[in-house]
């Protein structure tokens, strides 16, 4: 698809300054900008790349001032950034949206599908599963019996979802995401072998999660473990059973929280985190990349280091002696001798 | 499905407290409970719970002496958890068992399929492989050529297993689990690129084995990876080519294992430990979550912690230093100003 | 497939020394050698293996001199290791190739299919997708629309590549990857909320690339997430939206690398490494195991460890003091009371 400047202009409500017939059809990053992409500039540190950039169309601010000439036609918005995003969303909804049940799915006769709703080829779905109106359920998907999705979700390719479990509306599970898995509960034995424990709970998505590719989210053992609405979750991420996490929290790759622990609204919780079970965080605390989280954290707001964690000011003094203590560790031993010449 | 008080107390030998027609037709927590639900009380923390339960059947200990009124109906027995245990189990056999061939899956005229197997909805089953009976194999499995599946075991849906492979019976591989991908092996060569070492080898899990959601298992380079009968791996664990682990060993989440290393029987291994290649790690050997091992663990029941690891009680010494790093350091400038003053 | 002593010697230009007609149909380690088998003699540590295993076939070195006899026929070659992996990639070409379309694939017609494919059951293929010649693409793999894959790249089974990514010939993906999910960005709203950032860019990966089972390769905000050519990872690594990784690099299974960084060429980066977002790390680099990198690396061929990590010599004195600490706050409070003997 092709937009021209007068029409991107009338979008974001900007003012052309250049040709208002310049053609695009994709979007690029301004040093990159080729004949027929568009693209912003917000950041002053890029202001140099909008004299160099071949591409046609540039976002700029309303007070922008040219030092020398820019070969690509302008349109003046406040905000440039905010435009731009508006733009990409208008040309993602143009290229995104997918309609119709593939002939190869296979849908169990009870299971209720929703109307204005994307079933890719290969998909799966169970007795008495529900599939809301406009949800988009992609290649390979496996929806469980008794699963529900909610409305304007969307499952990426090969998403497993276990019997039961329940996704809220206007979420994105991305490809290879495993939700309701069985927890990791063994019983030892005297044999010195696990008795498995039977998972008999669910996974509780509320609406506007997202959830980041291979990322697994086990079942409950018994009731529910539970996502509350608005968090996201990036790639690869563990979440055990019974675990529970606040509105709006947002946490980054690779992160594992064990079973049972309750963590607040408004986290930020870095990449590679392990927090151990049973434990409760506050809200709005923040967590340090690869950080192990040993104990639970009463005081809302806190920001927490290291393995295990304490607060990250102190982290940081500890962790600049640990880099000196060779130095540390000779002064000493020179103290020392200075004694043993008093002595 | 629906059990009264009757039928459940006499499943489990217990004796009725209340009403013996009470029903119940679902399980929770204590805390949740709801009319027509059924709990149980083993934790003695829980006890107050019971008194504002509104589950209609709650299991408890023959010795249980309540100190108000409570609403509903109670079954006595001498261990309420493991009574319970005994009833998951019942109720999910009630809701598990699956049976039947899908006609979309695809399956090679040379394969050998046991009887009373399940194979779900596009399954792919190559050359001369075997599925043994009773085995389930969900949805968008993929079974490579001559690879194994022993009886009784189940297979989630998306489960990847390259050729060659070998699962034994009984054994619970989760959704997405890749089971005989190639070994991280290259030659560096003159040209400072790499050549593929060809990974010739197979996976081999013995019985009673589970492995977590999206846990992957490569194969070897020569002969097997080896888990051994009770091993139980939680989610997204790297298991690397060669690597062997001892019977009824349990590891945590996001655990990496590298290339050759040997663990022995009985381990407690924590989530998103790091062993490094070539090791030796002896029986009942327990390792902290987020440890790194660099060398081999030669003493049985050892317990470590730390990247790099070493014995857990000299290291939570070290740690509680390291955390008044900051107050040691100024203690030795004090001390040192004292010696300045003498000299 | 068997193969005899005297075929064997004619492909890598050896010398019988034993029965010319001895047959083998597989290979082993030669600790695990049975008759029927082939294996070698590379490193000197194993000598003594070669007058206990039951291989049929071993391969030695022209100067091996037995001190004992041996049971199985011997072949002679100027660099037994390489003559043995000569033969895995014999062995390897016998067994791997598959052809054909299966006729459960969901190929677009808009899809152009190179020649000499293998598309295995139950593949998706999206619109004005591209698959070049001899590509092998197994069970379950999705292939979004307008992504391409180059001639002879291998997708093994349930690999998912979103829409407008690429990828290069001669790579292999392993199953469970997925390329080009959207990357991990949201715009923090005044009410707490997160607003997604729409993802528009892709991945590329470019020739020789590959990529271990369950890894997540995430498309761009804007422009691509580049693998360069000829770099190796490992399984369930995390590559976040627009890294680049250059030529050659070769990473471990868990690492995680966060949003915009610029990895150099030839580096070497251990496993469960985290590298935070919006760095630049220098041509040559290694990088420990379990290291967290929260700096550019400037200097090339530079050798880090810790999180955060440093160079590794000191690391390792500071770790080794870390190790003492308990004996070095002793140490300063006999000082301590030294000194105040004096005063």
């Amino acid at each position: 698809m092709e937009f021209s400047a007068k029409q991107i202009a009338s979008l974001i409500n900007g003012t052309i300054d250049g040709n208002p017939e310049a053609r695009v059809n994709r979007i690029s990053k301004i040093e990159e900008g080729q004949p027929g992409s568009m693209t912003f500039l917000a950041n002053p540190l890029y202001t140099q790349y909008i004299y160099t950039t071949a591409a046609s169309i540039i976002l700029v601010n309303t007070s922008f001032k040219p030092e020398k000439p820019v070969s690509g036609t302008l349109i003046r918005v406040d905000d440039p950034y905010a435009a731009f995003a508006k733009l990409l969303e208008v040309y993602h909804a143009t290229i995104r949206q997918k309609e119709g049940i593939s002939e190869s799915a296979a849908i169990s006769p009870s299971a209720r599908i929703g109307r204005h709703v994307y079933i890719g080829p290969f998909v799966s779905i169970g007795e008495d599963a529900v599939v809301g109106d406009h949800a988009e359920i992609h290649s390979h998907v496996f929806i469980g019996d008794r699963a529900m999705i909610g409305e304007h979700s969307v499952l990426h390719a090969g998403v497993k979802v276990y019997r039961d479990c329940v996704i809220g509306r206007h979420c994105i599970i991305h490809a290879g995401v495993v939700i309701g898995a069985d927890g990791f509960g063994f019983a030892p034995q005297d044999t010195l072998e696990y008795k498995k424990v039977i998972q008999a709970g669910n996974v509780i998505l509320e609406d506007y999660v997202e959830v980041g590719a291979n990322t697994t989210i086990d079942r409950a053992t018994l009731g529910s473990t539970i996502i509350r609405k608005g968090v996201k979750l990036d790639n690869l991420i563990q979440i055990a059973h019974n675990v529970e996490i606040g509105e709006n929290t947002v946490i980054a790759a690779q992160t594992g929280i064990s079973g049972s622990t309750k963590i607040g609204r408004n986290c930020m919780i870095g990449g590679q985190v392990g927090i151990i079970g049973h434990l409760t965080i506050a809200d709005n605390v923040k967590i340090a990349a690869q950080s192990g989280i040993g104990n639970s954290i009463t005081e809302a707001g806190a920001i927490v280091q290291g393995s295990p964690a304490f607060e990250i000011a102190p982290y940081r003094k500890s962790y600049i002696h640990f880099r000196n203590l060779d130095r540390i560790v000779k002064k000493i031993r020179d103290i020392e001798k200075r004694i043993e010449k008093k002595e």
